[in-house]
């Protein structure tokens, strides 16, 4: 991984992606003590920074390997990036889900032109399903965060956030990224490690799912305890990657714990003095900036709000915090 | 007014205010059977359109007369955006609003660094109370629509769409525009007249509230009957602008009328598909786009989305539309 493939997935994106806006209030600020501006990647294509990885890989590929088609596990943000960057590559996509997905994220990745396949969590190998497909049909495997490519073009992001703060005339920043298995975390690190050194990435990650903090501060690579139970399912993963960890490791400081009551107070106020929709782990970053900012030290504070898709009860919940 | 006024706005503009993005979805298009695209103005500073205005209104006017302040009738979006413009200039703000006017807006336009003052609907005359201010600390008027600065700053939204219409290849466009007073309607109009003479602005307003809608059809001024008992009180004015009425004669289409229930599933749908919070009135322009396409010629719609600032009761009753 080097900065030389973000800046080749920046050149792939343009034109067929966002620049997401990088928007602040004051109402916030004073929350936080210092400036906070959030880069809203809940208005990203597909509602999620993962269009960005679905898109790198997708143009990334060679040519007579892609007319093939993808395949990618998820119920989630990546099903609907890699689903839609295929669609708009004129490439299937195969998505494997578990049958128990909510049928509305279901319905959305058929809707992005992909074929679902269902499988049995409790009697089926997902993995086996996956190898079959790919074989028969010469299918290439997108995984969610341990693949050059898709840190490449998460990393698009954090070439963004350097012009944009710029732009703004910040000169240093804290920038706090939603973690799950780090693909965005370390793609923005390499980004900003070239266009903005004065910048130091903060992992942000939900109490009791915080393996990436734990990582960074014993050097090693830590797992998560469970694998469910929080409403900041976006982010959860079993461990940091195998790629993404050395990267994060070399470039990023501290990681940053939150509570879930936080992640939803951030939400509420997202909706409320900034005007956009951000899911439970993706405002896991703004609740770092607004409810942690003793923890930081630069002047200003810059977070990732990393996606925004959510289900209009827990949205509902997440309001219910402003009375 | 002219197309200069807007031009010169536009570089007063710049670096102050944001260049809103232009959202789109796969899953709008298919609801409208065209192409859409949402102009989020609700991603403007202070959420709504009206910063525009209000930025535009201080910066242009002369320094002698700005230092001493400006005043306002408000209790909705134009009170916020006259009251961070002039907080931006460090200027005072007096913003005139009635008694009764939500406490959430009366604390947000005094947090802005306004200074507000209330008045008793029943027994106290506004009008007089302004004048008397005014006259007192040589404060300068600031009118909502029927001021051509403020047309002006508003119709800076218009050149953006012309250019981003252009960036996203759309060579024909009707573009909706929630229309209150006709300030932002006429200031698009005139903008888009020259920069982009093959788009043709449609002013979209609530049913029972198509004063625009009626005198654009019958050619002159028509009043509403009724100026309250709409969830849409952002656009809620008694009739067209002598000022800005003649523009939209000259340049706008038809109106479009959608009910209530079609603005919050707009809202709801915006919610969903573009992650953006609109509010009542902000969402008639995408109602109209998305469930009256029908009544539409061009090959591309463009909907503003004028503001943001809802409160979470009506924005859960916008939700629930969804299941």
């Amino acid at each position: 991984m080097n900065i030389d493939m973000i800046r080749a997935a920046a050149q792939r994106f343009k034109g067929h992606g966002r620049r997401t806006p990088l928007l602040s209030s004051p109402f916030l600020d004073e929350i936080a003590g210092k400036p906070v501006f959030v880069k809203a990647e809940c208005l990203q294509h597909t509602g999620s920074f993962k269009f960005r990885g679905g898109w790198s890989a997708l143009s990334g590929l060679p040519v007579n390997e892609r007319k093939n088609g993808v395949i990618a596990f998820s119920s989630g943000n990546h099903a609907q990036g890699v689903a839609y960057a295929a669609a708009l590559h004129g490439v299937p996509a195969v998505i494997i889900m578990p049958s128990d997905a909510p049928r509305l994220k279901i319905a959305n990745t058929r809707a992005l032109g992909a074929e679902v396949v269902l499988y049995e969590r409790a009697t089926e190998d997902r993995d086996a399903i996956g190898a079959r497909l790919a074989k028969e049909r010469g299918l290439t495997l997108i995984k969610p965060y341990d693949e050059p490519l898709v840190i490449a073009g998460q990393g698009t992001a954090g070439l963004e956030i350097a012009e944009q703060a710029t732009e703004e005339g910040i000169t240093q920043a804290e920038v706090l990224v939603c973690c799950g298995g780090g693909g965005l975390t370390s793609g923005i690190a390499l980004a900003l490690a070239a266009d903005a050194p004065a910048f130091k990435v903060r992992p942000c990650e939900p109490k009791g799912f915080d393996d990436v903090t734990r990582s960074l501060a014993s050097g090693e690579i830590k797992r998560n305890a469970q694998l469910s139970g929080s409403l900041c399912d976006a982010i959860i993963t079993p461990q940091p990657g195998d790629l993404t960890f050395p990267i994060m490791a070399e470039h990023c400081g501290a990681g940053m714990v939150v509570s879930e009551e936080e992640a939803l107070k951030a939400m509420a106020l997202a909706y409320q003095r900034l005007k956009i929709v951000v899911e439970p782990g993706g405002a896991v970053g703004l609740a770092a900036a607004l409810f942690h900012a003793d923890k930081t030290d630069a002047p200003a504070l810059i977070a990732v709000a990393t996606g925004g898709n959510v289900d209009a009860d827990v949205f509902s919940q997440a309001l219910a915090t402003l009375s």
